[in-house]
């Protein structure tokens, strides 16, 4: 896209929005300002139970992480922060890594605990780690989050993400209520270290790892949990995590009804936690997310600011800085069209039960091509015109292979 | 079979059982003692909105409608008490009905109301009810609701179900977070004038009628909402109402968990709110759900009392008296093989984390044919040995087609 | 918008495309003389089995329903058919129907039988009608279907649409195989009947009004059913008419790939056969079943003119006609992004196992903005510049009421 | 269970049957010939993409895994044959492993092929392999398929099953018609090479490891390509291969009526491929679809003696050795429950459409408890009465751990 042109469709659209009543500039700013997190794991291809697929030149330690994300953070300038996972993270030098991401402009998002796997500690969570029946296994696992958030604060991290594998693969494996309650009381212990200015991010899961009950299932559970512990515990919401058909949006308005939303996982699934890139299958249902969070936000529901944002996807079959690439885009063009949304006039409809009215105003505003604003305030804050064909250019993957290895791989799954 | 076949399976079972420390009259005096509602929408056919095939001999007013419930609970002795729903149930002499119900012992279970349809009332309905954007249809919902309430005082009912078909069909139609803030206070406004030895019980759907979202689509939502109103609102567990794969077991004991489970509508489903009858696809589905009410209330989560039975199916190619006769059967072989579970083995299966033993547990409860056991209790109760084989051989049907005529047909849907 | 921006959009577009070798006046050519048919009966409120919400002057009868569309038609310049349902539509005086029809400029596309409903016919459909276990009915039923084969062929219609409803609601109740094979010899039957230059569209469901099995649930059965008849049989797509998470533009593009696909029954849905206005939900899923069509055609696996094209949705809280003017839209703009996609760049793509780019081809057509052009082919069409503004400035609706009364009804569900 | 017991309950059994007209000695012996292969992969401890928890103990190489099914064999007398896959089960010494499973009277069933791993051959399956757009890799993937007919063929074994993980992750990936057609030259060529008395087993599964499109995703796509490779080619049915609410046991019915059903993977599914305990969540489905096959097999369908049986399930919290003992026995009751259905009788219900009654027919024979039979089989056969409680009594996984070492893990997922 020559610039020239691009000046055009930033000028008729400016006259476009113009004749609404919306101000092109307001509107790039707000895109400029929108930063969303990327997981350290994000930066290494994915695998499924079946196999794993390598991509060469993928980071080896914490440094090379921080590295990618400095990377995205440059080209895209939609992301100013890395979301660790300990054990996978656990820094040796901790001033080093704080320099290093000062160097790289990149703060510490939540800090996730894994308490699914076995990597060595004493007592195994093969039968669950917070509603375990063993109580000592509970206790190895509520230490295990008390260790990450230690190191969360020694990094500058603000928050603590648990994801709870735990469940039962057959009716009659668990007590239902009694892992409900232990889970509870563990969470309780935890949040109970928890630093008066972090916040405790509970996600939901219907199934996988366990396919019979997870202790977790739904938002329901998670928002229980969460009044259970304080006003810092919220429920975080993975795109992924959903039984088929649910209407997510909802879940995001009713969660900001109750000021219960801590943030998002962002990816994109068709059948279950495909944790395929954000905006690849579903762009629509992207786009009425949004509406929902600006709405929430406008009408004092939940601010804005209270909420996390972090991508959550694997890397399956793209290079993921590629990836990560489209996913940042993607969740700007949402939240860009979602801007564009004439609130007055859809209220209107909506009081009057104008249904095909209201339809058309969200449709104007999807239907709207955003990838001139979103370049814009991307070349306003220093990022590149177009990320994505930049990174080919200028054979970023193949640099990294060289300096890596063709073998390199990242922890994670 | 004949009564001496019944004789040696009893005395079998009750071998069996009694090796296990289980004594068989304990169980007949339980079985005995287990009774679910019948609503009155379902003694005509049911339809879909592609039609309706007409049984014949249906009741064709509420006077009949108790007659077939009088009938059903002869025969049975599983049901004890009627459903009504206004405005197809508006009784026009009260003490008339109260005495005919009286000298066929059928008490009054929950009420019903009913701002899904437009019946001659002066505001539509088509945009919602309690959620309605417009306070004057809220104003007209909450009051037949009040009005609903009036009848059931009249009648001995002691609890109101609220089943809301508001929601919306399109993105942007709806409000959602002012619909469900609406739908909560239009919601304390009937549970104010709720007479202090009712309850409410407030049911969930996530979709159907409305296709986009519904204002209580699950179970958090409406326990959201109950927690607002207080103690005697609870919440609804219709087996239909809920997207594909829900552990639905789970459900129930979280509930139970909170003492928010208001009690039961049975059907069964293999797609959506299939309304078929209960225990007729996923009758393993049934048994772990009557674990877990048995578990919930041995273990002091909820009382059993506490809890409200009724059937509600769509009686769309059976005849409807044959369907309920068919349905409470199955309700009963749950409850009875639910109650044989080793709950002290299961305990410590599930504390060592012993998965096979669990599961043995659990199957060799819900293997073991039961049949005789609820058959036996039946007897004891002065009922039919076999309900359905009496019904025929009685030609009832043709009996009530005689007398109704042939295209009679029921309130309902 | 104006008309001065609206040539401003359409010189900056056509500088957009040409730079990519696309030709715009070759695009609205295409987009103009796209056609899609109404069915007759989506000219009334839809409802659902718990009730109906009228919208009011409602076409009394064949005559009116021809009139709606005829008006359509003239809006929108993409419908030029009706498709008749029999026996809702019988015309009482077919040539004064045709010469109505000839007027408006209006063609008869498929006709369509029923088989799912009793309206009067001797032998009830209860228990199905191709696939019923007594031959007196299936005989009915076929003879049903031939009758509606000499409507249209009065009428100079070119195709039959079957949807069977028959099924089972449970376990046992049908003969699985038996019914499969009595449907397959049923339509053989009505297939040796069909005209040399008819169709026969045959449809395909999962559930719905039968709740545990369909005879021809898949396009899989259908399909094979097709293969017996002969090559003018061929598979129907109803786009809700599939199982959650379906992938249903690659069930398109495995029709093509046999040259089996009769075309489609436009909708969209979120939940199961919710029959909501095409687009309003899963815009990108339709993008993406127009991006197969087109491959399939220009690659030559099965004609573009070989296709049907119709709407079949259920307007419950839209006035039908706004509904069908959205709908229309929606498949328009579908349509035209999808013409858009460099198709060599995503072969290249695809060979090359770049997956990165093969999204970013797909989202370059889907993300641009075609409503100027989707318009631009209505103005050269002579129809109105915004379709829906005209129909709600001239106060279409409340003339139809004044003209045919508030409580007019269409026949239909 | 006392052997006093046991045989009361035959008894009784003996005169309830007997009293239908079944004989039951003509039941048991069915059961006792009633055979299910075990795959050589479900011995050691499956996993999820977020890990695995090892169980000790697994079988370290071929051998042992024969030996494991050995003593499955000799303890429950239901399977008498192992299921390889290759590369995991390459044997180095052809004789000794004949001469090994013929003295523990195992034979081989088919052999699998693995084209979804990269395991060091030349190229890369990340983007397909019988599907690939590479011809290289489709060669590759071909001769890897014969490879594994001739291991097969040095065995014994007289059958290849063929699962593909072919598909793609996101739109515009993969060509999916030409994905098809390749992936069918390639089976043609596999095909080509099976010996006269082979057949070749083709799987279907919706999704995963690919999320966005599957290459055969369904049974209708299997059926499409083995119509075109030759009647040895039929359509495999794992019960975990299907979108949510999906009617197995009619599919099974529409693919013995076209005499295309090749065989089973069993195993149980709550949510996708779970891979849980055949009959531990679904177990009516499980009678359901041996309803299906009796009857398919008594009606001339296709044979018995044409379907393959097999186990394929993931043992990620139980003993793989214990939850095949369980899995083999669910898989017999449900066909002893199966074979006790009055089909007569049925048939006289579907064709008065007795729907009541048809249910009922079904539910008497699910409802009867007939462990006694399918025990009496096993001990007539030579088996353990109780195969888990003598697995348990021996401690033979303790045994296992003790010679093969707590860290041994068997190849497979």
């Amino acid at each position: 896209m020559s610039s020239s042109f691009h000046q055009k469709s930033l000028d008729l659209l400016s006259e476009q929005l113009g004749s609404k009543g919306i101000h092109i500039n307001s509107l790039i700013s707000k895109i400029a300002t929108f930063q969303i997190a990327v997981p350290s794991w994000a930066l290494g291809a994915g695998g499924t139970r079946f196999g794993r697929f390598s991509i060469g030149g993928e980071p080896r330690n914490l440094e090379e992480k921080l590295e990618d994300i400095g990377l995205l953070a440059k080209l895209t300038k939609r992301t100013d922060a890395v979301s660790l996972h300990i054990p996978w993270d656990i820094p040796q030098d901790v001033q080093a890594i704080r320099q290093k991401a000062a160097d790289l402009q990149i703060s510490f998002d939540a800090m996730n605990s894994n308490t699914f796997q076995d990597y060595g500690q004493p007592l195994s969570y093969k039968m669950g780690s917070l509603s375990n029946a063993d109580p000592a296994i509970r206790k190895q696992a509520v230490e295990h989050n008390l260790q990450v958030i230690e190191i969360g604060k020694s990094l500058g991290s603000k928050g603590l993400t648990v994801w709870l594998a735990d469940g039962s693969n057959f009716p009659g494996q668990a007590h239902i209520r009694k892992a409900l309650q232990w889970t509870t009381e563990s969470l309780k212990e935890i949040y109970a270290s928890l630093p008066a200015d972090w916040k405790l991010l509970l996600e939901y899961k219907p199934y996988e790892p366990n396919f019979y009950h997870t202790v977790i299932p739904d938002w329901g559970t998670s928002a229980l949990i969460c009044r259970q512990l304080g006003d810092r515990a919220k429920v975080l919401v993975d795109l992924g995590h959903h039984l088929p058909n649910t209407n997510i949006e909802q879940i995001v308005a009713t969660l900001m009804h109750q000021n219960l939303l801590a943030g998002f996982h962002f990816n994109d699934s068709k059948y279950g936690d495909d944790d395929l890139s954000t905006g690849s299958v579903k762009p629509y249902q992207l786009f009425l997310i949004f509406c929902e969070l600006i709405g929430g936000a406008e009408e004092n529901a939940q601010t804005w600011e209270s909420i996390s944002w972090m991508i959550d996807a694997s890397h399956n079959t793209k290079d993921p800085l590629e990836d990560l690439i489209q996913a940042l885009e993607a969740i700007s063009q949402a939240y860009a069209k979602a801007l564009l949304v004439d609130r007055k006039k859809l209220a209107l409809c909506q009081n009057e039960g104008d249904v095909v009215g209201a339809q058309e105003v969200l449709q104007d505003a999807f239907l709207t091509d955003v990838r001139t604003l979103v370049c814009e305030a991307r070349i306003q804050s220093g990022g590149e015109a177009d990320p994505l064909a930049f990174y080919r250019k200028e054979k970023i993957r193949a640099k990294l292979i060289a300096q890596r290895g063709k073998g390199a791989q990242a922890s994670g799954l």
